[in-house]
């Protein structure tokens, strides 16, 4: 299997030029973004900005949306999804403490909590502020239920942490909520605002972003359990020590009957007790089948594709990266 | 001189049934908020929502909208402006680990960190949804740029914290970015969502909004120095201990060579100290000079809403809501 940038390059030059130029401007607005109010923006989140990251969602935006006509309006829709979705990683970071984020300090670790929870909110402001300009009213709709979507699932996990009584179905309908939103605003919104013709796929292409969002989420919870760290760039079992049942946990306590009666808020309390849960919840089989269940939902999303008539080079790169999210350290 | 309630008595008076009938809707309104979205947000909001407040942004969009025409827009705006600032509101309790906000526990008290912080962007979010429902582009942007100053207001207090620079004039900016933009908010969204042929008095308005708002804030400046505690709801000096720079501290360093000497950083480090500066920089007169510049800006927004010829009931209640924003403890 392919490396994670290996899987970027492959969807990104099957993206071609179109792509290539419309990530350019997304990259170029967002510096723009950072450095146009004030200064207190620039100094705290350019680090963030900057830093990356794969822009899954950006890609999202523009393989759904085809071309921009000049307009920016999809440019604009990639760039308000990205910093929707940096501005919970800023509000994130600022709970977990985090001291690093892409190999840079967080916002939280230069700033402190004050300057980090206000980044987020402004980094939120302007995803709004950027949509606005497109004058599309739909697609402001649009962004205003995923980032509710997106504070719900929070809520949602933070609810059910520690619960012995979370099901598969209550997981996977977190899952929409606190990650697969947002890949499927992602889809609609290219699909909404590119080239001509492109709107009545926003429903099969809004699925799509659906799926391959919740098999990322999924497999982001499998490599919580297996590691390896060195990839992942965080300690194994950081959801055990707060508490958050992911669908691993859940099936392995189905299938080990004295994992099942232990209380874990007793039992785990450091990170080498973490690592040992995540050893047991392995050896019951629980990753494999989590880990099929994402595949699942990849290869839903790849026959959504059929009969959307994209063309064929964008059919290709959506396709390459739905293989992707699930292939990230395989 | 009234108390703060007396003084909203009369705005209400003065705005008649019709002012009545819009508030009642906004509170039917944010109540259905806080219950429409999966129970996470009754659960830890419903209490903020319902304690309730003077609901001074709602009013001010009211009374410079004039009548509804019965679409809702007009409300919409309203509970917009408010879940705004709710939104503020429990964040900055997470900030502070606020127990107790209008006599209810507050939304980290009750759901801890990871809840509250989520609430707030989940009230965030439902605020540009609820506006976005307005298909008014106009007023969405407006908000967006609000809730941008909002943050962008709180980055610049972090940023001058315990600074022995700040001048008179570079607080003013603060206030105008961190209170004073979202008064302004509210009265030109009433402006262009609200009777026929408002519109043009968005920009009056929209100033008007906006000098209240400094006076509010510099109102409150003046109260954490002066309390009296039983009356603001929490100890004096409060900004002294997380190192808020203000104008009475501003003016009484300005006043007093030994004060202007001390690192406050060193010398206020627990709240009998803090209500020790406190004593000093109400000895300096500073009080009196910060208070006189708040009635300063309220007379300036009262003289704005001559020449808008706007009905004199309206106005009335303007000017008296113009003048309650410095009365509040008086």
């Amino acid at each position: 299997m392919k490396s994670a940038q290996a899987q970027l390059a492959g969807v990104l030059e099957a993206g071609g030029p179109e792509l290539s130029r419309l990530l350019h401007r997304t990259e170029v607005r967002l510096g723009e973004v950072a450095e146009s109010h004030g200064g207190e923006l620039a100094r705290h989140a350019a680090g963030t900005l900057e830093a990356g990251g794969k822009r899954l969602r950006p890609i999202l935006v523009f393989l759904c949306g085809g071309s921009d006509h000049g307009g920016g309006s999809l440019v604009s829709a990639a760039v308000a999804v990205e910093l929707l979705h940096m501005a919970t990683l800023v509000h994130d970071d600022v709970l977990d403490r985090a001291p690093v984020r892409r190999g840079r300090p967080t916002v939280v670790a230069e700033g402190g909590r004050r300057a980090a929870t206000a980044t987020g909110d402004l980094l939120f402001s302007r995803a709004f502020a950027e949509l606005v300009s497109t004058g599309h009213a739909e697609a402001v709709h649009e962004l205003s239920e995923a980032s509710t979507s997106l504070a719900r699932g929070e809520l949602m996990q933070r609810a059910d942490a520690w619960s012995e009584t979370v099901t598969p179905d209550r997981y996977v309908a977190r899952c929409e909520l606190k990650t697969a939103s947002l890949f499927e605003a992602a889809c609609r919104l290219g699909a909404l605002l590119g080239s001509d013709g492109r709107a009545p796929l926003a429903p099969p292409l809004a699925r799509f972003g659906a799926r391959i969002g919740l098999a990322f989420q999924l497999f982001d919870d499998v490599l919580d359990v297996s590691g390896p760290t060195e990839r992942t760039g965080k300690p194994r079992g950081a959801d055990r020590l707060d508490g958050t049942v992911t669908l691993p946990l859940i099936l392995a306590r189905e299938r080990d009957p004295d994992l099942k009666d232990l209380d874990l808020r007793e039992v785990v309390t450091d990170p080498a007790q973490a690592a040992t849960l995540c050893d047991r919840i392995a050896l019951t089989g629980a990753l494999n089948s989590a880990r099929e269940q994402a595949l699942e939902y990849v290869a839903e999303a790849k026959a959504l594709l059929i009969g959307t008539e994209l063309p064929e080079q964008e059919e290709k790169a959506l396709s390459l990266l739905a293989d992707g999210v699930v292939e990230r350290y395989a």
